[in-house]
C-alpha cells in the first residue's frame, strides 16, 4: 500500500530559512487576489473546532485551490490565547500542500510564519489601492508579530520614512523600534495612542481581537486622506470614529458576513464598499480622491496562505532545506 | 519563534507497524459514536476542494474534537479516481493530531490505512445493532480495500464461517479469498452477484461510488433477516430492492442530508430511522425481530478517524516508531 512517494517536511526554522522575501510574498498574495477576484479560486468556508478549556481556543481548517498558481492544500491553524502565559505561541499549526494533479501531499510545513507574513502582505495590497501613493508616515497600534509584518509589508510598496509605534507594553514598542531601524525607518515610540493616529498617512491596528471593541480610537483622530488597516477587526475603533469612513473594504464579503452574523464582530460598522479581489481586478474603485478616509478590515483567507506556500516549497527544494519523508 | 516542541511523523508503513488490531479500532470507533450520540463531539461539516482535471477529484478537510478521548485534529484526505490508471492510490492524505490543551500539533500521519480500517469498523458497529447476532455468512460485493477491511471488522464481532466474494475483476476476488482464508473463513468466489446476496446474513457493497447507481441488486435477492452495509452509498441497490428495507440508518443524518440535497446521492431511498450514535447509546432501537431487512448507509465521519488516531500515536510512541521532527 506504500505510495513510493515522498513528502517534504519544513519546520518553522526551515520555512524561515527558505528565505522568501516580503516583496515576493506581497506579489504572490496579490496574484492570489487577482485569481479570487476573477472567480478562479475554490475556497470553501473554514470550519473549526474548539478544544480545551479556553473559551476562545480555536483550530481552523483553511482549504483553498488556486489552479493558476498550481496550488492546492489546507492550513490547519490553532489560536489558544492561554498559551502565552505558558510560554507557548498563541498561533501554531501546519500547512499541507498537495499536488493538484494527483491529490497526493507533497509538503507539510509550519504555518505560523506564513500566517504572520501573509497577513502583513494583505494589508499592503489593500493599502496599494486605498492609501495615498506617497504615504510616508505610518502609525502602528500594538507592536507584536503583526505590527512587525505589517510594517515590513507596507514598506515594500510605500516610501515609508517614519513609524509611530504605540503599545501598552513598552518592551514590545522597543522591539518594533529596533525592527524599524533595520528597515531604515525613523521610529518614534508614542505613549498616547492618539499620537500614533493623528498625522499618519497609514494606520495599522494590530492588537488582540475582542468581541467587544475596546474602542480606543476616537472621532477626529484620523486625518483626512488616511488609510487604516484593521488587522484586529473592529477592536480598536469607536463606532463614532468609524462613521468617518468614506470607504470600508474587506478581503472577503462572505467571510465578513459570517463573522458579523455568527461571530458577533463588526457590529454597527459601515456598509462594505468593495472586497479586495474587486479592487485588485479593477472591478471596483479604490481611493477616489486625496481626502477620503479609507479602511480595510481583512480577515485572513486560505487564498493568502495557498498563494505563498508553493513558493516556500520551491525555494526549500532549490536550497535543499527540509526533511524528506516517506508517505 | 521556534516552539521547542516536536511533532511525530508516521508514514503509512509506520502506521501499519504501530500494529493496532481491528478489534481495538472497532472498540475505539464505537466509543467515538457513544460520544457523538451523546452530543459530546464537535464535528463541523467537511469542506472540500476539487483540483485537477478529474471531475470527481476531491480533497476534504475532516476536523473533529472528542474531549472524552482527548482527541482533536483534522484528516485531509484526497480521492482521485484517475490515479489508479497511473499506478497511484485513489485515496491518499495525512492526518494532523493536536494537543487539545494547547492546540499545538503532536503528530502527522498517513491517513489511508486509518480510512480503510475505520470504515470497516463502522460497518461492524452498525452490524452489531442491526444484524442477527449469530450471522455467519457474509456476501461481499466488490473485493477491494474496503471489501477486505469490512470483512476483517465484521469478523471481530460475528462468528463468520463463510464469505461469498463477488468482483467483476477475478484477481480482486482471489485476493479477498486469500485474505479470508487467513481469517479462517471459508471463501466462495461467486460470478453471479445474486449468489453473493441471497443466503447471506450480512451483505457489504464496497464498490466505487456512483452518482447514478448501477443498481445491480434486485428485489427479492436479499433474504429476510439480512443486514446490508452500503459502503458505496446507494450505488449497488435498485430502488425497488431498497423498498424492502425495514430499517434504514446512517452514521450522521446531517451529513446524509447534505449528500442527498447537495450531492445528489440517495435519491428515492427510504426515510432514515436512526443514526449510528442513536443506536450505540440506545436512544433508538436497532433490529427489532429476526425478519427485518436492515440497512446502514454510513458516510465516513471525522469522528471515526479521530477516535483511532490517538491510539496509533500512543502505540507508535510505545514501540518507538516514526520520525520526530522539530516544529
Amino acid at each position: 500500500m506504500t505510495l513510493g512517494k515522498k513528502v517534504l517536511y519544513l519546520s518553522q526554522t526551515d520555512v524561515v530559512n527558505a528565505g522568501l522575501k516580503m516583496a515576493e510574498i506581497v506579489a504572490a498574495v496579490e496574484q492570489g487576489f487577482v485569481e479570487l477576484g476573477n472567480g478562479r479560486v475554490e475556497m470553501p468556508p473554514k470550519p473549526g473546532i474548539h478544544p480545551g478549556e479556553g473559551r476562545d481556543n480555536f483550530i481552523h481548517a483553511m482549504p483553498a485551490s488556486i489552479p493558476a498558481m498550481k496550488s492546492a492544500g489546507v492550513k490547519w491553524v490553532s489560536g489558544y490565547p492561554g498559551n502565552q502565559t505558558k510560554g507557548l505561541p498563541y498561533i501554531s499549526g501546519l500547512l499541507i500542500l498537495n499536488d493538484p494533479q494527483t491529490g497526493i501531499p507533497i509538503a507539510v510545513m509550519d504555518c505560523a510564519w506564513i500566517t504572520a507574513m501573509r497577513t502583513g502582505a494583505a494589508s499592503a495590497i489593500s493599502a496599494k489601492y486605498l492609501a495615498r501613493p506617497e504615504s510616508s508616515t505610518i502609525g502602528i497600534l500594538a507592536c507584536g508579530v503583526q505590527g512587525h509584518t505589517n510594517l515590513e509589508a507596507i514598506n515594500v510598496l510605500f516610501p515609508l520614512k517614519k513609524v509611530k509605534a504605540f503599545d501598552t507594553n513598552a518592551a514590545q514598542a522597543s522591539k518594533l523600534a529596533e525592527f524599524g531601524k533595520n528597515l531604515d525607518i525613523e521610529v518614534e515610540i508614542v505613549t498616547d495612542p492618539k499620537r500614533a493616529v493623528t498625522g499618519s498617512d497609514i494606520v495599522v491596528t494590530s492588537g488582540p481581537i475582542f468581541k467587544v471593541p475596546h474602542a480606543t480610537i476616537q472621532p477626529g483622530w484620523m486625518d483626512k486622506g488616511t488609510f487604516a488597516s484593521l488587522v484586529d477587526f473592529d477592536s480598536y475603533f469607536s463606532r463614532e470614529a468609524l462613521k468617518e469612513a468614506d470607504k470600508w473594504t474587506t478581503d472577503h464579503i462572505g467571510q465578513y458576513t459570517y463573522y458579523k452574523e455568527v461571530g458577533g464582530y463588526f457590529r454597527n460598522c459601515p456598509e462594505i464598499d468593495a472586497e479586495l479581489g474587486e479592487l485588485v481586478t479593477g472591478k471596483k474603485k479604490g481611493r477616489e480622491n486625496r481626502e477620503q478616509k479609507t479602511f480595510a478590515a481583512n480577515l485572513g483567507l486560505a487564498v493568502d496562505d495557498m498563494a505563498v506556500a508553493p513558493l516556500i516549497y520551491q525555494r526549500a527544494i532549490e536550497k535543499k532545506i527540509g526533511t524528506w519523508l516517506p508517505l
